[in-house]
């Protein structure tokens, strides 16, 4: 094992993916003055960030082997499976005292599975998924929200904050996934009601941007009316965050709403809808191309100005 | 027709409607210097504008053969059409230049058909429903959106601005009434959204104000979660608005989505989601108490913290 992050802000930090979130998440705790030893499954995304010093790893194990302490930002349940428990895999290559902070947003139960696993092998594992979408990971404005025991949340905070604001502890490991799909479950419910909105304004042969303006201000607003509203008028679906990347959310919210029995019906119908919009080609767009469902009911289209 | 408050900024204001939002109102525009001719069905609710300096008019049309601006806030379409062309309704009582302003939320069909007689009277009528809810009128912090011919919009402008801060003119006449509706559109989906998410984190074990904390701050945010969301976990269901009263706008959202086939999804499951929840005695509960719905499907409760 390396020197040590915890205790020394220069010691050495494992980033296992370096994709559109992790890549710059890396770039910032270099930035901060940590040293990085970076893995990516596709080995071409690792360049630019041993262009900006960081030192490559050879696996998922090697960089556990010898970094006290592994962020992991991939896509899916099972990317962040193989990458702890697969093959050279973090638990081959960790030790006791290791501490993986997982910023991917996968099922909250798999979560506790591989926390066991972690745990048995004398380690920690602390569940962090990540809101703020691209735009906050190159900003170094995300939210995370942490599952986990309190000392390890603590211990790990001024690492995660070379690249969030806001970083909340929600409750025991598994709860930083839980509050991510509390999230989702706001995030795409307020974007049909903007669709709505703005489909039904469109209809009525009102001006989309006054109206926006007549009613952001107050109990209608939502961050999603505010800055996807006006991109949805010039229909520009250029991604935030892809169709494709919600509805892997909104599946492990629909899992978990149906093994707890929680009622989510806005959510599912958007799970239906954002459907059809992958099946007609849809799914690198942005998740405001959600109106999109609506306006192929209507026959009509919003916008543009 | 008495002074004019068009060019004299003392100059009589008549006032019909002196209810939760009527009244409050009422008393900005006595504050701000007019002088104010009011009237109400039921006489006792003149009492307290009366105490603070207005003048008492003895019907619509007596209020309306005073004053050339006349503003109305009544509950619904049936009142508006009964205060303006019913029996000594505010037709009987106007002369030419009259200029109407209906703050009220009806529908934007009757709205036009009423215009239509204002303007065979001489007259100008506006629509100017207002959002803000009760807070709103007693800070004099509401938003108005106006539907009407721009001088007309103009013209009116410096006496709205007694009890509004954002004022916009959205479209042609009846045009506030349909902004006004895209803004009921957002507030009950939003609202929907904060009630599946907290429903969610309830059944799933998290801290309820931790997680609304950990989502609040970005995209996941909306006035609904920032304002209700706390409310609702302390089991307060005062109204800032009433099912009752938020019901009897989304029964005009439906008819006009119906009548121009757009699909609002959403917002319908909403109104049918209340409707059990008026069946049940809730309506004068406030709007937020929506998640009831929900929790009567999971059988379980959130909060209280």
């Amino acid at each position: 094992m390396g020197d040590d992050p915890l205790t020394d802000p220069a010691g050495s930090i494992g980033f296992i993916g370096l994709g559109t979130m992790g890549g710059p998440m890396a770039g910032h705790l270099l930035a901060a003055g940590h040293r990085v030893v970076v893995w990516n499954r596709s080995p071409g995304r690792m360049q630019p960030l041993l262009d900006a010093g960081a030192e490559p790893g050879a696996s998922p194990a090697d960089v556990a082997a010898r970094c006290r302490v592994v962020m992991v930002c991939v896509s899916d349940t099972p990317d962040v499976t193989e990458v702890i428990a697969g093959p050279s895999g973090i638990l081959e290559g960790s030790t006791a005292g290791s501490v993986i902070v997982d910023h991917s947003t996968i099922s909250p139960v798999e979560t506790r599975r591989l926390a066991g696993l972690v745990a048995a092998a004398g380690g920690v594992m602390l569940d962090a998924p990540v809101s703020g979408g691209s735009e906050g990971a190159r900003r170094a404005t995300l939210s995370v929200m942490l599952g986990g025991e309190p000392d390890d949340v603590a211990a790990v905070r001024p690492l995660i904050e070379a690249y969030a604001t806001t970083i909340t502890h929600v409750g025991p490991i598994g709860s930083g996934q839980l509050a991510k799909i509390v999230n989702q479950v706001l995030v795409v419910v307020n974007q049909l009601a903007v669709s709505e909105a703005l489909l039904f304004a469109e209809a009525a042969g009102l001006d989309l941007e006054r109206t926006i303006e007549a009613v952001g201000g107050g109990t209608a607003s939502s961050w999603m009316l505010l800055n996807r509203g006006p991109q949805m008028i010039r229909r520009d679906w250029r991604p935030g965050f892809t169709i494709d990347l919600q509805q892997k959310d909104l599946r492990l919210a629909l899992e978990a709403a149906d093994a707890m029995g929680v009622p989510i019906p806005a959510t599912a119908l958007v799970y239906q809808l954002y459907r059809t919009l992958q099946t007609r080609g849809l799914g690198s767009e942005g998740n405001h191309a959600l109106v999109k469902a609506l306006e192929a009911l209507a026959g009509i289209e919003i916008g543009p100005v």
